[in-house]
């Protein structure tokens, strides 16, 4: 199959076109490197299956170019701002990144009459549910981020389009994923932290937050092989059934990188920053319906990103 | 209190431009003539407490000027496009007119410190639900047409911005609403279309499709009556209990221009056209509730406003 990723420099979008080309198909990547890299997607330039593109996805003749010169069967749309806090002090950047990227990818799918489409939307279209278990049904979706806003206003779109234009969208709904190739978030931010100061580290909140860390992996092989939906839109939570406090991610963290007696100064207060929501669990049975299991827990996600991220670390002191 | 109307100009917005002056409020009123029309507004224009702004809301500058020079207590946004079967030809109508107006609102808002939204919805968020009653709880809202979507996606943003800056905002989800300056919708073709051929009117579908027709003042005073909300985001259908097929439209339309003898010829099938949404019912129990119930049924509602489009029409040929 041809398909075009979006985003796919990024961290989950550059673990996707890995996985993509490992199963034989030919993919074009575009990514203007807002939070992708070079880095991520150097391992591909060997790959004659490979086609890079470094554009914005809001430049609509360029990205109409491109979609009419790779007729891809399939978008995979994995572009978007993915750091919340830093969109919380910035809301337009969500508008740009989040929203008008997929705008503009279903425009140009319309145009050049593409019908499947994937979407990476997220756990932030619920809102603060106060622990209450969320499915794909959950009602009253109401965003407390202005992340999970435009992540749900594209699910809106992906809706009337899928509609209009009889395409076949499927939509996972992620949790927190790492692994591989992490540019921000807390794994990578304790890591800096302790890199810094591995005598004590700052926790925001108080680290009770408990949230399912999915692995990258097992993630972007259930995207591959899912992509075949209907016409329509088909939704899934995706995660794993287990979860890790924010404590628990530090304990891990010290252990991978042979650290003792590193001192937690705790900042206090339920959620990280305002529009974190402290604490989440998905009714997962939609998809374990269809066979699907995440095949990695949670404390095993943040113990193999945390132990990725030391080793580049390592190399890099090497170089 | 000072209020700022965006889409003030238009069919529903010069409507509640008039019961906002009409309770002694202020009005700052910004509109383009994209929809709205300098006669809607004419009325105002000796009123002191009316202050009309001819802009594009996605003139993030000059809104902010305005935002800053009339310090709102409320900003009300019935700006949009609001004619589904044109951006039905075109998507890009809908993400400039209605969701960026939302998002250009919202940024201003949220600069300048004002606190108090008002956001008119539509019941094309929930998509086609096949007859299901419709309550403000009902799952997986499934938009079919770019209008319901961008609507949705607005509702998104405003969920997230309340949050994030303790605002206080009130949406209505709209059902077809008619009266006194309408400007498109079945009613005023119907008009239309008879006034050319009084003998012959086509009907799009097959006439059957039914839906609840709100009469303008009676949404209007209900705007301004519930506009004190606790912070967050307070949500409501609006809507009326009785419904009118669109066979029925035609019977009060003839009625009202005393035709008699008008073939009808009935394009057939169930819908008008893509996108749009044969039979729909409202669960109106929440804003029941509260005592507020419409004035005047959906026959009435139809029969009023087709009323005022033949004196329209009337006035105009004295002329």
């Amino acid at each position: 199959m041809r398909v075009l990723v979006a985003g796919g420099a990024g961290f989950i979008g550059s673990n996707l076109v890995d996985v993509l080309l490992a199963h034989g198909h030919t993919v074009a990547c575009i990514d203007d490197f807002y939070l992708g890299t070079r880095e991520n997607i150097q391992a591909f330039g060997e790959n004659t299956s490979f086609h890079f593109y470094q554009e914005d996805i809001c430049n609509e003749a360029r990205l109409l170019d491109i979609m009419k010169a790779e007729q891809p069967d399939c978008v995979l749309h994995l572009a978007a701002n993915s750091d919340i806090q830093a969109s919380a002090q910035d809301p337009a950047v969500e508008y740009a990144h989040t929203y008008a990227t997929t705008f503009h990818l279903l425009q140009a799918m319309r145009t050049c009459g593409v019908k499947r489409f994937f979407f990476a939307s997220t756990s932030a279209v619920y809102g603060d549910k106060k622990g209450e278990l969320l499915s794909e049904t959950t009602p009253n979706l109401a965003p407390v981020s202005y992340y999970g806003a435009a992540k749900l206003g594209s699910e809106a779109l992906i809706s009337a389009y899928a509609y209009m234009n009889d395409m076949h969208a499927l939509v996972f709904r992620f949790p927190n994923v790492i692994g591989p190739n992490l540019t921000h978030g807390v794994v990578h931010d304790f890591v800096q932290k302790l890199r810094k100061n591995p005598h004590e580290l700052e926790i925001l909140g108080d680290g009770r937050q408990t949230k399912p860390y999915l692995y990258v992996r097992d993630l972007v092989e259930a995207i591959v092989a899912y992509l075949d939906v209907p016409q329509g839109v088909t939704l899934y939570n995706i995660g794993v059934g287990t979860a890790t406090s924010v404590t628990r991610i530090a304990d891990i963290i010290c252990e991978e990188m042979g650290l003792t007696d590193v001192a937690y100064r705790y900042t206090g207060g339920a959620g990280g920053w305002k529009g974190d929501v402290p604490r989440f669990q998905y009714d997962l049975r939609k998809i374990h319906a269809t066979g699907w299991h995440a095949k990695h827990t949670s404390d095993e996600a943040v113990r193999l990103a945390a132990r990725w991220m030391v080793e580049k670390a390592r190399k890099a002191a090497e170089r």
